[in-house]
């Protein structure tokens, strides 16, 4: 970067992609947008002290005895058997999730997460569309490389995750480099998308859309393909995500 | 398929995601806009007895000895060490190809070729732009399932090849059922790259047509982005890519 200061930002559509990006010396937004990290970002704007992501149910159980924490996750967009609550950010309000610490389970999110963390990622955050702004203003603040790190769906792209890293480069492409098609896909998907993502995804029939609708979780898709629903800023540290600046705060 | 018989579609945007799709009932068409897959329309187009896809520059170079052919690929974007000709279209003009067997290997494109050979794929044609609507009017005409495999850069997701993707979804859309949101994405970017590909790829910075600026060749790209240049069905059969109906035109 001699001839140009600004940082880099690549987007990965797929786990199955990871190993093409160098992770350790870039922040890592893992975006899970239905549902994962929509309920991390609900979670902890309802006053979550804690989330636990761990990558496996019977994970999940384990640590929720250990620390008495309520455990919750779905696995192919239900209720996992042996979990007590699921994937949707409507089970968190305030009156229930304030000052607990939940450990969280889920298909692609959360595995996702590990298995940035095992390839060095040095910072992870999470995001979506509850929570964009928050991200946005964060990424800029920082002023480091970037990979935006889509879920997917069992490897699948989707559009959803894709939408909501185009949403993020949509904001922040001044302040960085753009380094991959990826991105450039991400960011046309946005715009064309634009003004109403629902009515996208529906009429682009995303797979995810018509998998959610199937179990009745239209309103759940709205809230999560919503800005700034819950602005907080989710960040991994030494095994949980928490609110940053909380201790502030 | 008890309520819809349309042929399923589905678009794989990247060699290291073929893993995810059941090949053995479709038909794959590999997609390698700049170049491979628009080379081997044209030099078909041009009267190319047949192109031997190889997956590496030391077999181009025994089989080209071994068959009396002419030895072509690149590595990089550059004629590879060893071989006599590059993958431009433009190097295989009629007065030079005529009647002959070109034995080609290329960084993304001809790998993928034999990955879905290994993969069990019962039937591989190729598809670029200046064969666009010969691929599009063979596929309608089997009426078979269908992947469209990209071949990306090394691994990494690229504008031209989902464009492609996106041509021959916007094409057949009513005539298959489209599976996946990458197939979505696929084609909401073309819809955005309309009018002009060419242009749009030069706004985007796209990685490849960058590189390939680089080394002059913006008459190249221009070509591979134009319909229908090289109006042929580059067929695969046992180890040669052919035309279809060579035998009776």
């Amino acid at each position: 970067m001699t001839t140009n200061t600004k940082p880099s930002l690549y987007t990965c559509l797929s786990p199955a992609l990871l190993q093409l990006f160098d992770l350790t010396n870039s922040i890592v937004v893992i975006i899970d947008v239905l549902r994962a990290t929509s309920t991390i970002a609900t979670a902890l704007h309802n006053g979550a002290k804690a989330i636990v992501p761990v990558d496996s149910v019977a994970e999940c159980i384990r640590i929720g005895k250990q620390i008495e924490a309520i455990t919750a996750g779905e696995r192919d967009g239900q209720v996992a058997e042996g979990l007590q609550y699921g994937n949707s950010p409507f089970e968190y309000p305030e009156d229930f999730i304030k000052a607990k610490t939940l450990v969280l389970t889920t298909t692609n999110g959360t595995k996702l997460l590990h298995m940035a963390l095992e390839k060095g990622a040095p910072e992870i955050i999470t995001g979506s569309f509850p929570n964009l702004s928050a991200v946005c203003d964060y990424l800029q603040q920082q002023n480091k490389n970037v990979v935006l790190a889509c879920a997917a769906w069992k490897d699948k792209v989707n559009i959803e995750d894709t939408l909501f890293a185009g949403a993020v480069i949509n904001r922040l492409k001044d302040s960085f480099q753009i380094m991959c098609d990826s991105s450039q896909v991400a960011d046309t998907l946005y715009q064309s998308a634009q003004p109403d993502l629902y009515e996208f995804m529906k009429a682009r029939d995303a797979s995810h859309y018509h998998r959610l609708t199937n179990y009745g979780l239209e309103k759940d898709i709205r809230f999560c393909l919503t800005a700034d629903g819950s602005p907080v800023l989710p960040l991994y540290k030494e095994g949980q995500l928490i609110k940053h600046n909380s201790a502030i705060n």
